[in-house]
This record gives C-alpha cells, structure tokens and sequence, in this order.
C-alpha cells in the first residue's frame, strides 16, 4: 500500500470525540447545533421531481456558480468562471493544494496554530509543509511580518484560516495589506494565497479582512456548512483567478466529478434569498456574548473570540494540554480539544465550542475553571 | 502550478457533448434518463427535519454502511467495518487507488478499452500506468490469461470495469476463476484486483461474475448512481477487506471528510426497501431489447451487450473514430462517443448509449448506419 497513506495518524480531535460519554458535557464539537431552514431543501425538492438528479456540469451547476461569484464580488474573480462547486470547504482545500503544488519541489506554508487538515492534505500528495506559527504571547494575533518573513524560496503557497479554527483570531485589513505587499514586493517566483474562509459568516469584528480584495493570487475556499448549519450537506466551492479556476477544475473532475446536485439546489436556495447566507449569524452573536459572560465570570484565562464558533482557554502554566483533555473527560464529564491537537504552538492551551447551547457551555466552562484551579492549587 | 494537472488533457467525452444542438439526438449520454423514485428522497426530507444535516462519521452512516456491506454480502467483506461511503463511485475509485499504489514503485494495470478516468486518476497522482487490451477480433471478451500475462513485477493493482463501459461486455464466473488462480499463484507480492461494478445492475446475462467472490484482495466500488437514476447523487461506496478499508477510510476523510448526510439517507431508504437497488432493471431489459431490434433492422456491425446501457458500434473499416464521431454531429445531428476516447484499442468503434428513448434510439441509429454506408460506398 501507499506509504504516505500508513503514515497518517489517527485524528486527536476525532479520537477524543470516540470518548465521550451519554452523560458528557460536549465542548469539542466542530458543527452547528442549529437546524437548517427547511425552505432550501424544499426548493431542492421541487428541482428534483420536475428534474431528476443529473450531473451537473464539472465545476457545478452555471447558476449556482454565478451567484457565488456575485455574492461575494471579488476583483478578479467576479464570474462564474471563477468558481469550483466542491465536495464542502475540505475538497476545495485538497483541489486547491493539489492544483498549485508540484510534490517535486513546491513547499506549503501553514499559518499555525490551525486545524490539521491542511498539512495532512498536503503530506497525502507528499508536498513538503512547514509551518509558521503566530505567538501565544500575541493571543495568537496574525502577525504579517512573521509570515512573510517565513516564505521560503520554495514556497508556493500560503494557508490561511481567518477566522481561525482554532485560535478564534481573524486577520485585520492592516495585516492584510502589510502581507499582501510583502508577497508583492520579494523577488522570485509569486507566492499564493489560499484564504480557508470556512468561518466568514461567524465574524465579530468590523476589520476582518478578505485576502482576495488585497492579493491579486488569492485562492478563496468556502461553503455553507457553518453559515447554514449545513456540515453534512458537503456543499462548498473555490474561488480563485480564472486560469486557475480551470486547473483546479479538470482536478475536482477526476476526483468527485462534480458535486451533489440537490445540495447544489439547496445551495442555490440559499444564495437566491436575501440575506439566507447570514440567517444564523445573530444567533452566534447573542451566543458569544453569553459566552464571553461564563468566560469572565469562570476566572479562566482566554482570548475573547474574533470569530467561529470557538474559545482558546489558556491551562495553568506547564499543563500538557492532552492529559488536561483527557482528565478533563474522565473526572469532569468535560470533552474539549488539546491544543496540542493544532500544532506545539498551541500545547498548553483547551479549544471549546460553543454551539451546545448556553446553559451546558457555561456548565462546562465551570468544570473546566475547577480543573484548573485544582493543577493551580497542586 | 501542479505539472501533473496541466498535462491532463480536456475529456473527449465532454468536448463531444458540448457540440450538441438543441435538435441533436444524443447517443452519447452517460446517465440514465429515468426520473428517480420520490419516496427515497421523502424518506430524507424526513430525517432533515428531525436531525438537521450533520456530518456523519467519516465512513459513512453506520446504519448505510451495514445496509451495503448486508445486501452484496462478499465473503470477507460483509460487515459495516467494511464500506467506506463516498461521493459516487468516483471518488471511491481515487481512495482506492490513492490508497492502494505507491507513487515510488508501483504501477497499475488498466484493462482496456475502458473509461478512461482509472488512467487520468492515477496520472493525477505520479502512478505509473499500464494498459492491456482485450482484442476486438474477440469482440472485446475478458481474457483472463491475456490480463494474467500483463501484470509485471511492479504491478500493485488491476482495474476491470464490468460490465464494461464501453464495450458492454461482463467478465464471465469462468474468466473470474482463471484470473483469480493465475493471481493466487504467481510469485511475489501480492496484486489487488479493483472491480468497478457501477453497471451491476445493468446486467443481461447470468453468468457475470463478483470478482470479490472469487478472490479476496478484491476492492469494490459502486454506487446507486446507475441503478437508481440518482449520478448527480453522488453517493457511493468502496468495499474492502478491513485492513484495507481503515487505510482507505483515512484517505476519503482528508480528501472530502464524508459523504452528504442527506444523499446517505436517500441510500439507505434504497437499501431498506426490498427490490429498490433492482427497481429500474425491467425498464432497461426492455430497452436492450428495442436496441437489438434497432442495430439487426440498422445493418450496423455491433457487440449485442452483456450489460451497461451502452453499445459499441464497428465503423467501416479505416474509419478514424474521432472524425466519424465530428462528421455524426456536423452532418447527421447525432452525438456519439468515439472509440478511441477509450484507448486506442477501441479505434474504429463509437460508443452510442440508449437511453434517450426507443424512438430517438432507433432514429440515431437509422442515421448512423447512413452514415456508415456512405462511407462503405466511397
């Protein structure tokens, strides 16, 4: 068999999901826990009885691909040309990593501390990574100048998840413009941008910033998993330059020849009805304050989110974060995600969601605060 | 960018398709032109309102993947541990061949003429490819002795599409035992045999056989694409010894996470039916007969099909496929798909489906069989 393959190991946000008990207070989720609206599916419903369940063309079906596209109106990728209809947000990622990396000599640069698919996509075609990883002493801050300063002369793209999975930061338009320049201004060959933007609509700030306005080689991944509470629908897209938008798109075809014609429905449902695409963002908004509330009343340390759906919770000092994990289930009934799980720039620090509803967040985040108060005490 | 993906060259297939007219008939669809069964999709609609659109595990709904591994029943493949659920059959041919074949050192055996995404799949990924051809003196006839004779030392796998698009042959019980005997008794490493059975349920004659009854390193892709009117679906699934499945299972979970929760669904109300994966067969009888009737009445030279929904049509001898396929759609306005899309051992040959309709069907044919005669003639 493929050795690239054996060498995956496991999942540790998964393996500590398998533990979880009937009775757990689960923190470690990593989907909404809203129902969808069931208006899109019964536009899908209709398409299907008067349609079928055709293919749709490769890169996704003409209207879907144009209302994308107009959604978001980014410079130069404004057209349904522009857009890759994808397997979710995952096989936008694997198309793109796949599209712009030659395994022979490209390198992949990872802004860490980020969830590990990136790099596991990439050690899967057997392209180098490395990873750049923002400060805990910054709270995790995007720092241009660091990632810049990273880009090594096989470097050929950049992954950036903003807002981030897991440290909850998003990238500021200042940084931004300051990496965009960078990248512009260095010699050598030009360097890609790939901007995961999975967590868009769970932004809480107002200087959040698209790459793709500020970097003309911007590859944008998305879908309406998190915006619509729609993970398992497995509907997102690409966004990128049209010479690329047709690379990748000859890749997505021999992978998954297209993706799921009802959920390009529901999907285009979705795009055709004002303002369906932020349905759900007030919800995440009145949560996170909610959260914020249970945070500083539980004394723990933390970063107060930026965006997703997440909070980074510091451990006293010195405490692996993967035995915290694992005590915190055993003793406390309590599932969160090691830091450890998102590179050893995050080690010492828990990732929670806060999608399980107000009162068992902040039931958690009490257990959690008397887990670390006890190492503190210890 | 990727040099791998600039050398994929645009698909025959499709490019044939896109110069369709509206007036066209065409004989060149890869889908069945049935409507679906509604109640698949109610019985999905149902479950939406109750559970929203989760992800499901990465291999699939456990209840789905019991289902499958239940009703194919393959020794040593016929429990849940042994199905990886994946979007459509495609993307379970890439896991397997992802997972199977090491870029470094192995090489893939293609039986040909055959779709050509097995080669492009493996091109995409640095794998060395291999074709052998069936003989079209034998009407293209699974020989297993000639499949056997190919397979070199550094072959780790061997595809075989039966029933076979394009030629519309099915590998005999007879062939299946020979193949698997010379397999089972040649020296050194061991050779994975990767049977897509896509067009299972298109089959016409008793004696097809599973190649997973007859050899155990068998790996199994298939969907309900075919057999349910449901390609845009994309809803399929890998069977695998479990060694190999938990291998594959990682793959698909890096590559698209896991299959639409809801198209799951759809599949397992299909599988929980009694006779749904079979509902649409009498149908396509039917039709086969029509077709025959056409293709004796046309005095076309042609491959009376074992299965799939294809036929395979002999051109006047020296006519180049690619010309007749573009001289079909300029001057008689019928797309066929032209032979050599299938590798060169199918030149000389079109590919025409049948399920635009018994009417259109026979006209096309009328119109072929002109064209061949004049052909003959000049």
């Amino acid at each position: 068999m493929n050795p690239r393959v054996f060498e995956i190991p496991v999942s540790l946000i998964r393996e500590m999901a398998s533990r979880r008990r009937p009775s757990s207070i689960d923190l470690g989720l990593g989907e909404p826990s809203l129902l969808p609206s069931r208006e899109h599916f019964e536009h899908a419903m209709r398409y299907v009885a008067e349609h079928g369940v055709k293919y749709t063309p490769n890169a996704g079906d003409p209207e879907l691909r144009e209302a994308i596209a107009r959604h978001y109106r980014y410079p130069q990728m404004d057209r349904a040309e522009n857009v890759c209809v994808t397997i979710g947000s995952q096989e936008a990622m694997y198309v793109a990593l796949k599209t712009v990396l030659d395994p022979a000599r490209d390198e992949l640069l990872v802004v860490e501390p980020t969830f590990p698919s990136y790099s596991k996509m990439a050690a899967l075609q057997g392209v180098a990574v490395r990873g750049v990883a923002m400060r805990a002493q910054d709270e995790f801050a995007f720092d241009a100048e660091r990632i810049a300063a990273a880009v090594s002369a096989r470097t050929r793209a950049i992954v950036i998840c903003s807002p981030c999975n897991p440290t909850t930061r998003v990238i500021s338009q200042s940084a931004a413009d300051e990496l965009a320049r960078a990248l512009e201004h260095r010699a050598g060959e030009p360097v890609w941008l790939i901007h995961d933007e999975i967590y868009r609509e769970q932004s809480f700030v107002d200087y959040a910033a698209a790459l793709a306005q500020r970097y003309p080689r911007t590859i944008v991944t998305n879908s309406i998993s998190k915006s619509n509470a729609l993970t398992g629908l497995r509907l997102g897209w690409l966004l990128a330059p049209a010479d690329f938008a047709a690379q990748a798109i000859k890749v997505h075809a021999w992978i998954t020849s297209c993706a799921d014609t009802f959920a390009q429905q529901v999907a285009l449902h979705v795009f055709s009805s004002r303002g369906s695409v932020h349905e759900h963002a007030s919800w995440y908004r009145r949560h996170r304050l909610e959260l914020l509330a249970a945070l500083h009343a539980s004394g723990l340390r933390f970063i107060a989110p930026e965006g997703t759906f997440y909070a980074a919770v510091r451990l006293p000092d010195g405490t692996p974060s993967l035995a915290a994990a694992h005590e915190l289930i055993e003793r406390y009934d309590v599932v969160a995600v090691p830091g450890v799980a998102f590179g050893a720039s995050m080690e010492g620090w828990l990732r929670l969601s806060w999608v399980a509803g107000a009162e068992r967040v902040r039931e958690g985040i009490e257990r959690i605060a008397a887990y670390c108060a006890s190492k503190a005490v210890a």
